[in-house]
């Protein structure tokens, strides 16, 4: 099968290069605007080739959409009215706005809209990684609106790299990721930021980072011109979550200043709740 | 040579294992309160004898006090003028509180205020790790009121475990370490609180939770009595830092709410700066 892969980042690249492992992409096609992304992603062997969208969707069977979330908001209207039998599916990390989006454009039963649930701090093209997906979830929104075709196609291919597929409506998709996804990145900018402008001394947050920091500051690598859209398409949820996390901060706060130990005791046995959700 | 470990959790336990690896204990005496983890001491081969306290003390050659730090604060006082010969070190996270009361007490140059900057969100004797340290810094704090030779056995010992050895005053470390560490861990302890309050279902947790949420959130896991002790000897700074801390997550909240995303855009560069410490 022809695949088209638009955006040979980090998300596409690494689909790209799965989908040749797998042996489901007998071609990549790659569409990438940045020059230098796209020489890379040649160089890797992560796509056969490098065409303009246009060519791309009229070469492919399958088109993926792996671009920031306000550029696939961009793109996709000029995608649909092209697309004939072709399946397109996006792995934004939003989904209101793109199904939205979606239901008011041609051929909307030949889209399905999904988010793989993986990603690391880390973009572009030298960053993709065939251990993507494994074992992760990969979110389908409103997949009544897919014909069966698309959907059984997107479900086959993720299937295989490992994922397991979950149903949900946009609308909730966008909640949970605000609590579960967005508000972490938010945290660890801004912790990020704190230890920054607190700490002026690199030298001695690099001697003394051990890996607690290392692994709660992680996520703040990551990529602006990826995350911006996000916070922006998400931007109630997002607020809702960053409220809700600095009143919890607030309590810890003021826990010490009020030399109440016993109830931050408390707030650090709740916290540790964690470990019966994640290992 | 006979070691003494007052305190057979993750950071004595993992001491007892690396000692004993590297020969430098020939006999580790492990003292436990706690029964449970003394026979798991015991089954582990962390310790090769559970005595009390004071048996220790008398029969080891060197004694390192790996218990939280209020705990830390209660046994330094029984046990230096106990001490003859014998060298005392101490792992504890804060250091002022420490050197401050072991100045007043009998024998102070036989013992080295020393923090091994290791960790993990896991406690207790099966938690030891003969990986721990390796890497790593030891902070050594008012080097210069232990004696030259107590000073060289503990930089001998735990430059042999692979750490970087760095002196720095009681208040410095006290203060870079509530920068570096202690606030990475109210960020996680409140990050988890806020999703646990806001995503009452585990299982959407647990489904969506991709591995971004569970490195952000992993020093939740850690454990309330190893931690209040931490943010009570440390409070000053602590809220010094939580307070910067809420006021950067409030620049995240603004720009959001005042749709600015250009000064979000730049918020996330400046965070995107721990790359250059971090690798």
């Amino acid at each position: 099968m022809k695949v088209a892969v638009i955006g040979m980042g980090l998300m596409g690249g690494s689909l790209s290069l799965l989908l040749k492992k797998h042996r489901i992409a007998t071609h990549i096609i790659g569409v990438e605007n940045n020059p230098e992304h796209a020489a890379i992603a040649l160089n890797l062997g992560l796509a056969d080739s490098i065409e303009t969208l246009i060519s791309a969707i009229e070469n492919a069977q399958l088109i993926f959409l792996a671009v920031p979330v306000d550029v696939a908001i961009e793109l996709l209207p000029i995608m649909m009215p092209l697309v004939k039998e072709q399946i397109v599916s996006d792995t934004g990390s939003t989904k209101l706005a793109i199904c939205k989006l979606a239901n008011s454009l041609p051929n909307r039963q030949q889209f399905v809209a999904a988010h793989p649930m993986w990603g690391t701090e880390n973009s572009g093209p030298q960053s993709a990684s065939d251990q993507a997906f494994k074992g992760r979830t990969l979110v389908i929104c409103e997949a009544e609106k897919s014909s069966e075709k698309a959907r059984q196609l997107i479900e086959y291919i993720y299937t295989q790299l490992g994922m397991h597929i979950l149903n949900m409506n946009a609308a909730d998709h966008d909640l949970h990721a605000a609590y579960i996804s967005h508000v972490s990145h938010i945290a660890a900018y801004a912790l990020a930021n704190t230890v920054l402008e607190k700490e002026r001394d690199d030298e001695t947050i690099f001697q003394l980072a051990s890996g607690g920091f290392e692994s709660t500051v992680r996520l703040a690598k990551s990529n602006a011109d990826m995350w911006v859209p996000i916070f922006k398409q998400n931007k109630e949820n997002v607020l809702d979550v960053l409220n809700e996390h600095i009143s919890q901060l607030r309590k810890f706060k003021s826990c010490l200043e009020k030399e109440n130990y016993t109830l931050l005791h408390q707030l650090i046995l709740q916290a540790n709740k964690v470990r019966r959700i994640l290992k």
